[in-house]
């Protein structure tokens, strides 16, 4: 049955920590590290709605949905990344648990109803659409990684509408635009609460954050988690890695 | 003569990294460990001008003074602490490179031409003058450690006055009060550049932030540097803080 799953190019990826199946293509999109650390980060709602934004071929509502009992809807403009995330979805036998909608952002509220959204995760394009250093690359992996089809201040501002009243947004980005991740979700009123920073290695300076703000919550009180390294010195992951990648064991 | 220069209750500390002797008084007040990693978190300017605003027993300026010929001018409101540097700047023979002024911050410019410093340091006092849970100190803790007589809007607006345009202010502060750090900074035209966070161990919350903002700098661009540890497990000192205690040897 699997193998009728794949398409030219493709593979199947599992973490060892969990027994979800991601199906992949390098050619097309591939999940890394910050959807893993991403899918891991917040606290999950025990039930209610979660919703992934920007989720590609779906690898963060489904590594979060091992870890919750909430209905999960998945959201991707991309109809190529869409379609292999919903084989992924019939892989793991989660048709009754997780969904994807295959539509821009901007048009979640016809799919879900207003303030009704308990936890949004979020793994959005990084880089603004003026960088064109890497602009020749697959049309995928541009639409994936420049603010294209969306950008960070409409991703807050649809985070705000579709929020409960203290549900939160859980976002990985960089650290280079941090004022700006904390400006754009402030003027949508949610509160940056809980950030951790992401090293490659222990001497070197930050190149990912994990940040989860609350929807009219307070300002004061952030706390800065510890941080997370993620490579020793010789180039291994470090335990910590190890341990959300291979499990605890 | 060095015994003559104590007075009763006080002892004379030394950084082994380096060779300045600091009066200390543990009734009064004592310079930590946040003192030492602030006077080397910048890039010293080699000549002009630096200031050390709340500098307490001297600690910050003093350390600094080792690695610049710039002239250092410390700014103290607390006269029994302002006393005790001026003693440590003779004790360590720095009377031509260090001065210190007893006086309000809010003077500086008194003392210092406007738009005339090249680096302020400072390590203010950290929590609001509400916060009343640690009120039973005595006065000298209570002004360095409250925010009673300064505060961080008052620092960030003599410090916008007194550096050059690309001046830079770094200050030493609690995560907590991170994004309120960096509205007052920007509130003044100082853009953060580069922050790090101090990690009590490698798996608790930051519990310090160093941070270093630029006059009429751009907001892009900002470096999360490595995160600095402070204890291994077992409590020891990490390899990074004892170099910076004892030296490279």
């Amino acid at each position: 049955m699997t193998e009728e799953l794949l398409k030219t190019g493709e593979r199947i990826d599992q973490l060892f920590a969990n027994d979800i199946k991601i199906i992949q293509n390098r050619d097309v999109f591939s999940y890394s590290i910050d959807s893993v650390l991403l899918s891991r980060f917040p606290r999950l709602p025990s039930r209610g709605l979660i919703v992934d934004l920007c989720s590609g071929n779906g690898a963060v509502g489904l590594f979060a949905s091992r870890n919750t009992n909430a209905q999960i809807v998945e959201i991707e403009i991309q109809e190529r990344l869409a379609e292999m995330a919903q084989r992924s979805i019939k892989l793991n036998q989660l048709e009754e648990q997780v969904s994807m909608i295959c539509d821009d952002l901007k048009h979640l509220l016809n799919h879900v109803p207003r303030s009704g959204v308990d936890l949004i995760l979020c793994n959005p394009p990084y880089f603004k659409s003026t960088e064109s250093s890497k602009k020749n690359m697959s049309e995928h992996y541009l639409l994936a990684r420049h603010e294209i089809t969306t950008n960070l201040e409409e991703i807050c501002s649809i985070s705000r509408h579709g929020l409960k009243s203290n549900g939160r947004l859980a976002m990985v980005h960089r650290p280079d635009r941090f004022i700006e991740i904390v400006d754009s979700l402030r003027k949508y009123g949610l509160a940056p609460k809980r950030i951790q920073f992401v090293y490659p290695k222990a001497g070197k300076e930050a190149n990912m954050l994990l940040i989860e703000a609350i929807k009219d919550g307070s300002i004061e009180g952030m706390k800065i988690l510890p941080p997370l390294i993620v490579h020793e010195e010789n180039g291994d992951y470090t335990e910590d890695i190890n341990t959300i990648y291979f499990g605890t064991e």
